[in-house]
């Protein structure tokens, strides 16, 4: 059987659902204990958009170099991403070359070439003016705020950052979250931001910078998603094997907000479900290298893991009457 | 309004859901960064039989010094708990002093003083040998066999264990092992006792090795129960605090045991509620040092939290309908 996935849905219904995410498009080599990838598609914008896509259609504002492929472009716009934002600019892409160790949760950067991304600035074509869901992806805050100021009337601002930025551009950052409505961070950052150890300490200070939700992702241990008046916690889908887990906290933000664009409605069930939907992807993705794995999936494949994801936080299952 | 806790309805209708437990009862001084306490009631076996105390009657199997207080004696008894397998020697109870670090996961052991514990045998009263629910806390492997020997026919055995004697004894942790219903270990000795790093993979290894459940508790992160058709995983209890967690892992163990005993029945449902109060009572006896927290409650304050973990934990969150 096949299901129409919620993009096509959406696509032939209406057109405001387009999501733009603004962040790195980057050549990722990366070494794990399973094996390497050389010069493989990668950054936040990629992650994120690819996952996206299979909710909405996605608009991407970044910089790729000349040696950028025309395949890549083509695999992208195939997938319903709009490049009418993404900038082909003289010299190199971006390349980042890295290395995780046994204990995935710890890798080490060999290269990090930013190349024409050091000098991006990201600039709006005017068909995206009206576009109503925004993901800040981690670049820096200045950047950021440049796209936002692009932007008459945004209805769903998120946002997502790192450690160099926290450290660095702490006062650039602190005036963004006050325009975000959703930020997007893992738990090492949110102790760094909020000055706070535990989790729900951590939470409130950065619900109290601005944002109306607080989602903190804790990698193999999921993600707990705080708003002023509720806390949603969800583990991360156990996995037998991690191939590569880069880009998994992107490809759960594109779901994420793929989702709700999707739905066209904010409210407590949709941005739970939309949560779901970011563990979901977040789980593929790191099943291979790059994009590898989220490209091939099949709107059938994210819904029965959607239901195995169901099965395995139902605490009052009901399907089982013996062991 | 006043329910009558499950205890009580239990009393009433059975007394064949008693669960044995057997394990320390030591005095515990702790440091934690939110103050101390000296010579605290503690160990394993109390911190289990309290907390399955509000849900099914416990036989305790332990040993204490001539030092154990009449008032702790009859502060467990008045709580259902049978002592009659609690022995009173000549000598001090055990004593164990530690000191939490700002990360609370990580502890040192400043003093351990076995006392009378050094040279303990279980032996079970007469009146113990009907027992269905069996309870082998954390001690010696030769100990935990020895009271299995003792029991003609459990219904359902669960067993703790910890990195020194999955490292010192683990031939005889694993016979015991293949005689064991229920798992009940941390992730670092999941890691430690399967040999592997991977959560699903360890979990697997450990089901090889007989138990019909795995439940390897994370901490901060939740638990996670495997068996070899079924997943569930669920996050801890956001707290804003955690004075002290120690007691945490048996706390959890009483009540996911209580629940079975008092339900009477062992099917996939059973079994994943069990967990959650099994989180519930975990969640309230790091809020106060010793059993302190634990003691206090009532019966509604157990419902009342288990009904805000369902709702931390629902992702089809229908209560909602705006933002």
């Amino acid at each position: 059987m096949t299901v129409a996935s919620p993009l096509e849905r959406g696509r032939r219904t209406r057109d405001s659902v387009s999501i733009l995410v603004v962040g790195s498009v980057f050549f990722d080599s990366i070494e794990t204990l399973h094996g390497k990838a050389d010069r493989a598609l990668g950054g936040a914008a990629t992650y994120f958009a690819v996952a996206a896509s299979f909710f909405a259609p996605v608009r991407m504002v970044a910089a790729v170099g000349e040696d950028f492929p025309s395949e890549e472009m083509e695999f992208l716009s195939g997938r319903g991403i709009d490049l009418a934002g993404l900038q082909q600019r003289p010299g190199l892409t971006g390349y980042w070359a890295g290395r995780y160790h046994e204990d995935m949760n710890q890798r080490d950067t060999l290269q990090l070439d930013l190349n024409v991304f050091a000098d991006f600035r990201p600039q709006l074509p005017a068909g995206y003016r009206d576009t109503q869901y925004v993901f800040l992806a981690n670049i820096d805050p200045r950047l950021q705020a440049m796209v936002l100021d692009q932007l008459p009337a945004p209805g769903l601002i998120g946002c997502d950052t790192m450690n160099h930025w926290i450290s660095g551009s702490r006062s650039e950052l602190e005036q963004l979250l006050g325009r975000v409505h959703v930020l997007v961070i893992n738990d090492e950052e949110a102790r760094l931001l909020s000055g706070e150890r535990n989790v729900v300490r951590a939470a409130r200070r950065l619900l109290a910078m601005g944002p109306r939700r607080v989602l903190i992702k804790r990698g193999e241990y999921g993600v707990i998603q705080f708003s002023a008046n509720s806390v949603f916690a969800v583990p991360a889908f156990p996995l037998e094997e991690v191939f590569d887990p880069t880009g998994a906290g992107d490809s759960f933000a594109g779901a994420f907000m793929g989702y709700i664009a999707r739905k066209g409605v904010i409210n407590e069930s949709v941005l739970r479900t939309a949560v779901v939907y970011g563990c979901v992807l977040g789980s593929f993705v790191v099943e291979e290298f790059s994009v590898k794995r989220i490209a091939a999936l099949t709107w059938e494949d994210i819904e029965q893991r959607y239901h195995a994801f169901i099965e395995l936080t139902d605490s009052h299952h009901s399907r089982w009457t013996s062991q």
